[in-house]
């Protein structure tokens, strides 16, 4: 945190910013996507070293699928994409924001705004957010 | 998703809302903790699915420390606890959202708002928010 920016990219200072991220065994760090300015959470989804990389260097939120085992741009199917205006650490380095404009309205796979539809009320998940788009218009088939 | 709330509450029915949240090899799942109302997000941890019972039973927000190993309430020993509003789960059931009120306005044992205190800019991370309360005011000592 004190390198200053010449320093973090001379090659060889072996320290940049990815440096600083603690990953986990799996070479994975939890991300959580914020919608700007509204202040909504989109989404928690996985970032490997190189995933942070391309959305640094992209401006475009990139993750890690742990289901397909590649890396996954936001909205690659969709359109859906996010444009990430700001990256944040958290104090132990284990945990990233993205800060994002959500492309179109709509983080969820399910043609919702967030992925956190869920509520619980009286010791049951409602579905607290309506379906803003038709899913099969997102994907060409139907969301699961 | 489609069960009732009186059939998911039903005894013997074997679906409470707990089996709904997926929890990884460790028996854990990822939870962020928004701030409401202003939406700020203020850190992201784990959870059991003690810690998930806990919460919705005392109204605080309920974690599990991975480095210490056990249950833990948020602001047992700093006093800055996190009353929950809502409990919210994600699409796929793997992340849960606790939307809170943040006793104190602190919830960072580095005395900030947010955890996520660290925003990258030009290739390297600055610390972007104040220290609002000493950290040896909050646990008798400086904080790491």
């Amino acid at each position: 945190m004190s390198a200053s920016p010449q320093a973090t990219k001379a090659p060889g200072a072996g320290a940049t910013w990815l440096d600083q991220v603690v990953f986990d065994a799996a070479g994975l760090v939890p991300v959580i996507a914020q919608q700007m300015p509204q202040g909504r959470v989109l989404m928690l989804a996985w970032a490997d070293r190189a995933a942070l990389e391309e959305t640094q260097r992209s401006g475009l939120a990139t993750y890690y699928s742990r289901s397909r085992a590649r890396q996954w741009r936001k909205g690659e199917e969709s359109g859906h994409t996010q444009r990430v205006r700001e990256i944040r650490l958290d104090c132990d380095g284990d945990a990233v924001l993205y800060l994002v404009e959500q492309a179109g309205g709509v983080s969820c796979h399910t043609g919702r705004e967030s992925c956190f539809f869920r509520r619980l009320r009286d010791g049951a998940w409602e579905l607290a957010d309506p379906v803003l788009v038709d899913p099969r218009q997102l994907y060409g088939r139907e969301a699961t």
